[in-house]
């Protein structure tokens, strides 16, 4: 089966990729699907990570995904669900059956699951609370009061911490008695009697010093304290920017109420990466397993505002009808000059996005680095008129219109050195993420600039 | 001085912005410099982390950082250097006096010390070598020998370590008797008597167990060892993927070497999502504090393939003149064609680099995929044919221009969703990064296939 489909189907996939899922297997554990072999397919998935598990769902089609969901379901770990798409999550949640559901939520960490549940239905979010127990929903619940894509939602609520005045036997002999301590943990946070944190201890410190040594002399330099309601893209560049390991967040009266570790950051920072990337190209939030008419609805909205831009650049061209009527080179040669300001002005716009992304573009440098990308526009513009102009010389003969398409091509440069910069930081500025909306803009300027110049000038000069 | 700034330039700068540096700081501290007040600049600068003075720095002209650094050498940081972009720090290493360099160095992380000399020439290499003692300088320097952007680079060697005899008690005395352990670790790597990783405790799980359990029984169920040569990018998706916070590296005997913290790895994945969307834009490394001279030969050969696809382009334009001499509605209308399919090209494209990039389109669904983007484009095409079509009876009267520019529209999208998946697949597969090439070659695609079925159809029905 897997050497047939290796036939039918030449190979594209890279040799060196370590960590992505094995082709071989796959089709291994698509074969024990097909033939219903349970055992088979429990021994193949035992091997893999439950993160890879995920992947693999979310790489095969429904139709195996289902079959595969049936035969595993006694096995299936609510992990798997942690680490799954969301675009597939309610899918494979509607598969399980109700107990294995609920079996497979109650060993999740209280944040996973307000993950798992904050974009389902009521009724399917019901089912699963109502899994778990007393003292867990209410923490699940208390969290999803908090503001979407907030520190809140982020945090989990299972936290080790110890009054400031204790010392470090006091703290070991404490976590010793523990009956369960949260599966992974990093510091233990000091509070003062109101519950406010006042510092972060390494466990490795704590391990290293004597036991008559006060806590409050072992804490770490660095400490960062989020609010419930602070935004996760801060937190997560929070925790970038200053190496943070696992830090706490404080509800509205500053009081300890959950922790937040870094791999959720990561996780944090990861999508806020895609999210950029995917808006700056005009896609919308999306899954690889989407089904075409949900991804023609994401793309189609991008597409209908480039068509309006690009109706505004032919409005522009229809101006110069009789232009390009009398000397169609005019016609044969505009697109260069638009193509080339487009390609100019999307350099900046994105380097503009990401510095403001990074918080590296402030208004401590934003008139110089708008200053810079200008003059780098009309450096590259003179390069290139001398470069279009010799073209157009050698092309359509005569200098006259390389000097027009030179002339157009430095004020395009120009022109997209300005608007790549300015429209994201005025955009930032009003609150609208530059990802997202810049590009149109942008691409409209040097379009509708590029072929006015470019005709403009040839009108006058030429004609 | 603040305040006339803020008058004399209007504010950029969005209010939200948490950690983003504070304007208002930024303008007291350059007036500190600028008044040479160094207590007043000491103490403006004892309240940042450095993670923020290396922004700081960045974000301020050469002028004065210069003037900075001479007033703050004094008590300059070596983790400053370790922050600050790769652009700015052969620049600030060569303000700082050698004793200064040599004592900032001395307190780093050895995995700090070789990403900080890595870059540097051989002279200033040495400089800073000749700071550390003979043990840290042969660990930097066998760190060195390891490729570039590999875990080994990325790993610090100070470890800390226990056989896998070791029982609790053991480990928490060991660890009581060592004089420096590393100022941050979170797991205790149990090895067997060949040096060999075979385990990871976290030194939560060690602190609540009893003294007399065994080690072996309280290891981690995920553990990832990584081999020294393993590509940092791998290893930063390893680190995503399976929720590592630290992770052994071996060397080619599969002896421990060295250990990769999560916050090293979150470190990387930023710097290739960094990487990824500027090579998306056409824009190569760069930093926003690089000169006018710079920043326009990075971005001139990305701008000088798009110029050669530009003409290509014209050149199909040209084979049509004589049509669009006839009928100039034609050179009205084509740049729609075309604009259309790069903008849904370049949403297939950056969809197909993301998911290559976190490994979820594999051999298993890259066929699936390759033929949902297909229909996209189709459905796409059809929807935005019926548009235009509309458009060109209304705005040129008679159905035919419609017809033509519909035909020509649904073409371009189906051959945008087809190229803007295949083309970086392709790449991938032969080795060449998808985010750096595939712009290029989509556009190009797009463009020609978009003015050749545009005017060709239009030459062959209409006239």
């Amino acid at each position: 089966m897997a050497e047939e489909n290796d036939q039918a189907e030449p190979e594209l996939e890279r040799e060196e990729d370590v960590y992505a899922l094995n082709r071989q297997a796959v089709a291994r554990i698509i074969y024990a699907v097909d033939v219903a072999d349970q055992a088979q397919l429990l021994r193949e998935l035992s091997e893999l990570h439950v993160a890879d598990i995920a992947d693999l769902l979310e790489q095969i089609n429904a139709f195996d995904r289902r079959r595969l969901i049936e035969l595993y379901s006694s096995e299936f770990d609510g992990d798997i669900l942690s680490e799954l798409d969301e675009a597939l999550r309610q899918e494979v949640i509607g598969l399980l059956p109700p107990d294995v559901l609920a079996g497979a939520v109650r060993d999740l960490d209280s944040d996973d699951v307000v993950d798992l549940v904050e974009d389902l239905e009521d009724h399917e979010q019901e089912a699963i609370l109502s899994a778990l127990e007393a003292g867990d929903r209410i923490a699940v619940q208390q969290s999803l009061t908090y503001p979407e894509y907030s520190a809140g939602r982020l945090m989990q609520r299972e936290v080790v911490m110890a009054p400031e005045h204790w010392n470090v036997g006091e703290a070991i002999d404490f976590l010793r008695n523990q009956e369960d301590l949260p599966e992974q943990f990093y510091h233990i946070i000091l509070v003062d009697p109101k519950l406010r944190p006042v510092g972060n201890i390494t466990l490795g410190k704590l391990m290293a010093a004597r036991r008559e040594v006060l806590l409050s002399d072992l804490v770490e330099e660095t400490f960062h304290v989020f609010p419930v309601a602070q935004d996760e893209e801060d937190v997560a560049y929070a925790f970038n920017q200053y190496h943070l390991i696992s830090a706490p967040v404080v509800d509205e009266n500053e009081r300890l109420v959950g922790v937040i570790t870094i791999d959720d950051a990561m996780a944090v920072l990861d999508e806020e990466h895609e999210e950029d990337i995917l808006r700056l190209a005009g896609v919308g939030e999306g899954s690889l397993s989407d089904r075409v008419i949900d991804t023609t609805r994401q793309r189609l909205p991008w597409l209908a505002v480039n068509l309006v831009t690009a109706i505004l650049a032919s409005l522009v061209i229809a101006q110069f009808e009789a232009a390009i009527t009398q000397l169609v080179a005019l016609a044969v040669l505009m697109p260069i000059v638009a193509s080339m300001g487009g390609n100019a002005g999307t350099q900046s716009l994105t380097v503009a996005v990401r510095a403001i992304a990074t918080k590296d573009l402030t208004g401590s440098n934003v008139w110089r680095f708008i200053r810079r990308e200008v003059l780098v526009g009309l450096v590259n513009g003179v390069i290139f008129a001398v470069v279009m102009g010799l073209v157009g010389v050698m092309w359509f003969g005569g200098p006259e219109l390389g000097y027009v398409i030179g002339a157009a091509m430095v004020i395009n440069l120009v022109v997209a050195g300005l608007a790549g910069t300015v429209i994201p930081v005025i955009l930032d500025r009003i609150g609208i993420d530059p990802a997202l909306a810049s590009g149109a803009f942008v691409t409209t300027v040097t379009d509708v600039v590029g072929f006015f110049a470019f005709l403009g000038l040839a009108a006058a000069v030429l004609l």
